[in-house]
């Protein structure tokens, strides 16, 4: 087992992000790899739907995986162990990422050959959709069990994101959610975002995310 | 149905907030009101917990629910159809509340006579845990859907917490959680919480839960 890098990342107070997120995610685009900022809870299910499109995608793309947490670096040695090039972020107390964070990160990592990089954000539905950090697309997930009111509660994440993918829906059967409801709610917040319902136990929905993916990588690689 | 006030509340950039805590904490014990500081994930069942907590003790306690959002206000419009006298504050994006802004919310609820008063905060596991509101107990709630891993990826929370409530343990056996590995993580933080697990579901473990809420109150007004 590789020992996992554990990189503490530091935020950079005088930089401008908007204008340090463009420029990195114009260096990657000169690059080829395509940068997701996967954004939701803590307990949503990010890591086990990470190695599950990991296996799914092993033998087209060439993955990396960016964990961020506040302290730990359980989830880093298990997506390595489902073959992605992993690195552990310790953002030293603080609730997010921005964009100097993730170059730091992307530098430790080294991204040459790299098709596409997950930056796992910290476990937060507020202030990761604050920031910037240069990622080609956000996307979020909100488990089921979370519930279809959350739209109201944490509108930014759901306004800023590309993506909403609804995960444990093996489970939802279980709890108070209507998948109908979260997309009326959604909606409310973003008409454009697309809503993929999917369980990585099962498998229910993970082609259409798999999809999804290749298509962007191919569309940024273009 | 009573409309319910929304306030803004703003953070004092400028007081020590740990003074500000003590002094507000000092000023409730004089009074004979007991402040709660409630804090969860998003979706950990806050709202539903609280529900059947007010219905469990309305003959018995005069109870206020401060209720903290970065948007909406369905929650207390939730609480207060079960009886507590309840009010919204919004952070205006604040992923936190801290002891002005707790004072703020508690000088528009109105807290004479209140014998206990729980302020639901923002959902999030990272930035309530670094800021005393001036509570006399910090009670955090962990649904068991989250999984038995979070006190070794949110440390803070788990170790200023005098109580973790482990929720919706009637759908535990649907996801890889046990009780036994999360208790060994929570002490790996801290020695001293307890820890109750229970579902507002079924009832399971609620009692455990009311009977320290009364234990509780009761010490403070001793």
């Amino acid at each position: 087992m590789e020992k996992i890098k554990v990189i503490e990342v530091k935020e950079n107070v005088l930089a401008n992000n908007d204008r340090a997120a463009a420029a990195l995610r114009a260096k990657l685009h000169d690059e080829g790899t395509m940068l997701i900022n996967l954004m939701s809870s803590p307990g949503s299910g990010k890591t086990t739907l990470l190695s599950a499109t990991l296996d799914a995608l092993a033998d087209e793309l060439a993955i990396g995986v960016m964990e961020a947490d506040v302290d730990s670096d359980v989830d880093a040695y298990t997506v390595q162990s489902h073959g992605a090039k992993a690195i552990q972020l310790h953002t030293g107390g603080m609730c997010h990422l921005d964009a100097a964070m993730t170059e730091q990160g992307l530098r430790n990592l080294g991204t040459e050959g790299l098709d596409l990089v997950f930056l796992e954000n910290v476990g937060n539905l507020i202030c990761p959709a604050e920031f910037d950090t240069g990622a080609a697309k956000k996307v979020m997930i909100l488990s089921a069990p979370e519930g279809h009111d959350k739209p109201l509660k944490y509108p930014l994440m759901f306004e800023v994101s590309d993506l909403v993918l609804v995960s444990k829906m093996d489970v939802a059967q279980y709890f108070d959610f209507s998948l109908e409801k979260l997309t009326e709610n959604v909606r409310l917040r973003n008409p454009h975002a697309q809503i993929l319902p999917l369980s990585a136990k099962t498998g229910e929905g993970m082609d259409a995310w798999i999809d999804w993916l290749r298509a962007e990588v191919a569309a940024w690689k273009a």
